[in-house]
């Protein structure tokens, strides 16, 4: 076994951003437009929804505590777990919402929670994913770019809003075909 | 002009941890052994730091707003934002206290009012930074290392506590000789 540095993205992939932000919205509006989650045809909101709402939903991602309240995608915690059992080094790459205060702080203790100390301990906060090294970086957000010419390949991690996408690596939603991507 | 991507510590080169940590110590425990900056001879406080009080020293760099409070090294702010001006891409690279939970927020923040949001938003949170890539790293922990060898050149930023390594590029603490040692 040839042992990975294996870079992936905390929302998405592990935390669903997408479930907590619509089940906050709809309880916060629950007569206003929404987009259910298998229509979603952008990686960012703001793409999708009105532009007299696009306040009301940047309020919602800013509420402290919204990233310690994310569910976690269960076969994303098995497919980690089997990653590091496996001998790769996995590390949790994610930016934030810089409006949150309390983002870097609830991603931190999520990952914990979650994965443990080690994992959380190994994170890496950042804006621009290119600045950072690895063998794969798996992503949900379809153009990742930056300072720097990628050093990693970027898996995209499936989600509705990146399927119009032709991407050579692509992981399922459920995480069931990670070995055959990655290894 | 040839833009270089410079990764620059936070603690020790832009904001005064050694200082703040002293300050703290020196008032909450007036009576205790203490070691003057200019003394300290260890990157890390433990090392010099008798047994018995490595509890209280590690209270003091977890109480919450530590990292806010840090003075900040005038000459590294400026320094800083003449790198930026000359066009280089400087990112703010820093690894944290893990107890600390208020440190990722804290120092994001001290970033953002001494050096402005889009700093404060290219910031890189790691314990590793190895795993970032660049073509300097300005650091006063004497030896860097991670999970890769690293593809910066480290530049150790001068301290007492640093001085007995020989660093090929070293600037010193007032930041006098950055451009020899960089460009």
């Amino acid at each position: 076994m040839n042992p990975k540095i294996i870079l992936t993205d905390l929302d998405g992939p592990l935390a669903d951003f997408e479930g907590e932000f619509l089940r906050r919205w709809r309880e916060r509006y629950p007569d206003e437009f929404f987009i259910p989650f298998e229509e979603r045809r952008s990686f960012f909101f703001n793409d999708e929804y009105p532009e007299h709402l696009r306040k009301q939903a940047a309020d919602v991602l800013e509420e402290p505590g919204f990233f310690a309240a994310l569910a976690p995608v269960t076969s994303g915690l098995e497919a980690v777990k089997s990653m590091v059992e496996l001998g790769h080094k996995v590390v949790i790459c994610t930016s934030d919402i810089y409006m949150n205060k309390s983002g870097l702080a609830d991603k931190r203790a999520w990952v914990e929670k979650h994965l443990g100390v080690p994992l959380a301990k190994g994170m890496i906060f950042t804006r621009d994913k290119t600045l950072v090294r690895g063998d794969y970086l798996i992503d949900d957000k379809p153009e990742i770019t930056g300072a720097l010419q990628p050093a990693w390949k970027h898996v995209v991690f499936d989600q509705p809003f990146n399927r119009n996408t032709s991407h050579e690596l692509r992981i399922s939603m459920d995480w069931s075909n990670w070995e055959d991507v990655i290894i």
